[in-house]
């Protein structure tokens, strides 16, 4: 499973004391080629923290033979000496690993705003370096964890390839990516540009589409490296269906482990005139903290569903809106429809269907609900 | 005080029986002039009540005669009947109070999506027409008052003639209007293009800057009525300072009965390339949840406000952005700055002031922090 289910690839996690609790917070994922081709995806926030600075100039180069992760810190508005850190992160990692820091990609994650202890980081890596294997993808994705109650990894095994991989995420999800780190591994044969086609078309519909709580992060990484080592170079679609599988099942599983959430609610937007209207719309509903709180009681609250659908710029006519929650359509023609006390909202996923009877587009959005233990969970001090 | 401190309005407030808990749920406002000059401002929310298209007409027509509110049901969504319900409430009072339909406003509030019971709501009209007098404004403005904690009104009295004013909202409260229902008088004489004017300068920095919860309401009204009963004509510029004043107050009252807030938050942003940018940041700031929760637990948590503000497209480096949290500069140059544990945010005002470094522009946006009271009263059932 996780990082390591692909041919070409070890990985570690190792507590290096970065966490006050002692958990597992720093891991390493090293591919053994023999391609070091990689693609990578990283948040939209204008305040990028260093590891993404760092990366994204590592990923230019094409190659990525190694990425450093570490939990327990974000090194996000550090300033020139934050991006000191994650250079003297991926050239410690280089010396132990005997490769070139330039094709090392650093991830960070955790509070905002406080330097990284280098003296116990450094070690870290070493530590790691030290127990790398090709069974160490598990505990690769438990050193990445932060507020996540589970770790998360996610494997599609095609014919004689494989694409496997892990991800940590429970708060701050947002569009352009989450507080989330995730790192895919192939043991397929494909270029760097190919990977990027793919990558990018699979975090579009999948990563892109979970919006837990609007908060965009400083942090948000996806990396896709492949190690090419299956000697099999996939038709590219498929490869893209393969790539999405994975990480439309990290990104469910990231919108189940979201910080306080009871439900998951699954917005599709159908009868839009354009895909971007039916993201709109799902966006701003997902947004929507008082029906947020509404499916939290189990309010089948229709009238936020209009409300929100009411502020985007979509294509729509008000009369002609309708809604469904769980399959009941509770809002006809932008009215009462059926009786609400038809809808079950018991389980934990919930379906609002919004048909905006404009067109034949469609989108699917993933939200949470808004719960006192999100609330709970951050505001507690420095959470 | 409230909408009978000017000369020419009487008001009245009544138990019609739209509310179960029998609470005080219409209230009648009637400009006896000589003036019927009037102007009005409502949702930017595409999804607008049966009251709001219906009173959006009539101020087409310039002057207003009387308003009627109502409490204990919105309107909204309601269809085709739900405007012949408002036709027939504008046209009961009509005959009432002896005025023309098409110049009689009226108002709703409360839940989205179910008819208005109108057997109670036309006699209700005619008691509160019976009870209007002179000193009627604070039963009239108990009389809307919905999740409402306490009722708000705001009085500036000027030389030789007055602006007052009386407001609903509590929740739902959002950029282009909240979910309130603002009725303001004033015994000047000026016409209705200069009560427009007067009217749109008012809200532009006061209602329009406040964003207790991003949710904009399907029913927010603004309504100024004036008399001209004092005789005076006054500079316009003195009376939109006015209008603005009674505006600000009552926004104000807004933010401090918002639904389970703990915390009033000011947030000024400053050394924007523009106004507008300004304002967006601010409205970024103000929706983060994270940052919303974190204030709440009194976490001077200025990571979260970096955060927001990289998802704007403001004009900004991130590496001169600087933050205060109630005075202590706890973030310079996008970087760590004074100790933190130097802030002191015991009190329940919260000013964040967030320096873009890039211009001389400024706006404040005022909203609240995000607590478990909020979710527990937007998630009881039909809350």
């Amino acid at each position: 499973m996780s990082v390591t289910a692909a041919q070409g690839f070890v990985a570690a996690g190792v507590a290096a004391g970065l966490k006050e609790s002692g958990a597992p917070d720093l891991a390493l994922v090293v591919n053994r080629g023999p391609s070091t081709a990689a693609a990578g995806v990283f948040t939209a926030n204008r305040v990028k923290a260093a590891p993404v600075l760092w990366s994204e100039q590592v990923l230019k180069g094409g190659g990525v033979t190694a990425v450093v992760l570490n939990s327990g810190g974000a090194n996000a508005c550090t300033g020139p000496l934050g991006f000191q850190d994650t250079h003297a992160t991926a050239e410690h990692a280089a010396g132990a690993l005997g490769l070139n820091a330039a094709e090392i990609a650093v991830a960070s994650t955790g509070l905002i705003g406080i330097r990284l202890p280098m003296d116990r980081l450094l070690p870290g890596v070493d530590a790691a370096a030290a127990e790398l294997s090709a069974h160490g993808g598990e505990r690769a994705a438990l050193a990445i964890m932060t507020t996540d109650t589970v770790h998360k990894t996610a494997v599609a095994q095609r014919a004689g390839w494989i694409v496997g991989g892990m991800a940590k995420g429970a708060g701050m999800l947002a569009p352009g990516l989450a507080t989330m780190l995730v790192v895919l591994t192939t043991d397929a044969d494909l270029d760097a540009a190919a990977l990027d086609r793919a990558l990018r078309a699979a975090t579009r519909t999948t990563f892109d589409r979970v919006d837990s709580d609007g908060c965009m992060s400083t942090n948000d990484t996806v990396l896709l490296l492949a190690s090419g080592a299956s000697g099999v170079a996939p038709d590219e679609s498929e490869f893209t269906e393969a790539v999405t599988a994975v990480c439309d099942d990290l990104a469910r599983q990231l919108i189940k482990d979201a910080e306080g959430a009871s439900k998951d609610i699954r917005i599709e937007v159908v009868g839009a005139a354009s895909e971007a209207d039916a993201v709109e719309v799902g966006r701003s509903i997902a947004r929507n903290n008082l029906l947020k709180c509404a499916i939290h009681g189990e309010d089948p609250n229709w009238g936020r569903v209009l409300s929100a659908i009411g502020t985007t710029s979509a294509a729509f006519e008000p009369d002609r809106l309708n809604v469904a929650i769980n399959g009941v359509w509770v809002c006809r023609n932008g009215s009462v429809g059926e009786d609400r006390e038809l809808v079950d909202m018991r389980f934990r996923e919930v379906t609002i269907t919004a048909d905006l009877a404009a067109g034949t587009e469609s989108a699917v959005i993933w939200t949470n609900d808004l719960t006192a233990d999100y609330v709970h969970e951050n505001s507690a001090y420095s959470s």
